[in-house]
């Protein structure tokens, strides 16, 4: 038996996380055949390369904007909603190629501009408003910018995963991927 | 509102996308923080680590010797077990860095053999033994070589995202990654 091992949040990881996400979609969706990077999980759900379009309105419209919001106004100004389904009218004819490319650089911009901040611990606590969720903190947005790439990325993989899910037969019984009967995009 | 799409199994996809998997695993997990390697969601569940640990076990014990098994003798002769934790004996004083470079070479290797097998459509009903689930076929197998990656992938970006879980504060909410509950490896 090994033991539970967790990691505490820690500002130094957020870079180092949020910079490997686009070379390994890089690597997982580049030169995917085409019915992979479409296929999804049934109406107004994501396939990967919706998720590829999705995660590029985050850099231009959440992440690093509302952060700007927090470090100018803090809570007074309510962030902009942020509308999961806007990739499909500004992105809507782009090739995953273009996607990927695009992601890696507004993802190298927005990593550069956070690193311009220097930002310090006790900055972490500083607060914002959401328009939904009430007040939050500087961390808890940075936290969160984390683990929605790594919510995407098993998304992409369960997405995949299940186009499988009658091929595989009686295994379908002991691969836990396949269970999951989200729909939510 | 977008429909669903799905990718029905095609044999010709199977070594592209088992292909990519030891690609995405350097890129994901190369030169990551150990605690980030190391860490789990509780006690008796893999992390990252581990997970390559299990998937280089699979190239040795699971899917090519089964393979094997049902083109040399059908279900006349039932798989071997497999021992989800035996990288736990075999793999334990191994780096990360060691583990991706022995699972690329396993799995390069092993898609030489199933492309040196030129396998026809017809042979994917060839029919074998599972010690457990009882008849399988050929194609059942490979389908679930793939989705077992997946199935992996999926579980990477969950452990890791896993570790925020507390530290996103309110969007907990919104971030289906975190809301599963589950403990197996």
């Amino acid at each position: 038996m090994t033991a539970g091992r967790t990691v505490p949040f820690d500002l130094a990881d957020v870079p180092v996380l949020l910079a490997r996400t686009p070379a390994v979609l890089r690597v997982w969706l580049g030169d995917l055949p085409s019915p992979w990077l479409q296929a999804n999980e049934g109406p107004d759900t994501f396939s990967p390369h919706e998720v590829l379009g999705h995660l590029i309105h985050g850099e231009e419209a959440d992440w690093i904007p509302r952060a700007r919001l927090i470090l100018e106004h803090g809570p007074d100004r309510p962030f902009e909603s942020f509308d999961r389904f806007a990739h499909r009218r500004r992105l809507a004819d782009r090739s995953t190629a273009e996607l990927l490319e695009l992601f890696a650089r507004l993802r190298a911009d927005n990593l550069a501009v956070l690193a311009q901040w220097d930002l310090a611990a006790e900055q972490l606590a500083l607060r914002g408003r959401h328009p939904e969720l009430g007040e939050v903190t500087l961390g808890q947005l940075l936290a969160t910018w984390v683990a929605h790439d790594l919510g995407h990325l098993a998304q992409i993989a369960r997405v995949m995963a299940t186009q499988f899910a009658a091929a595989v037969g009686p295994w379908h019984a002991y691969l836990p991927v396949l269970h999951r009967a989200t729909r939510s995009p």
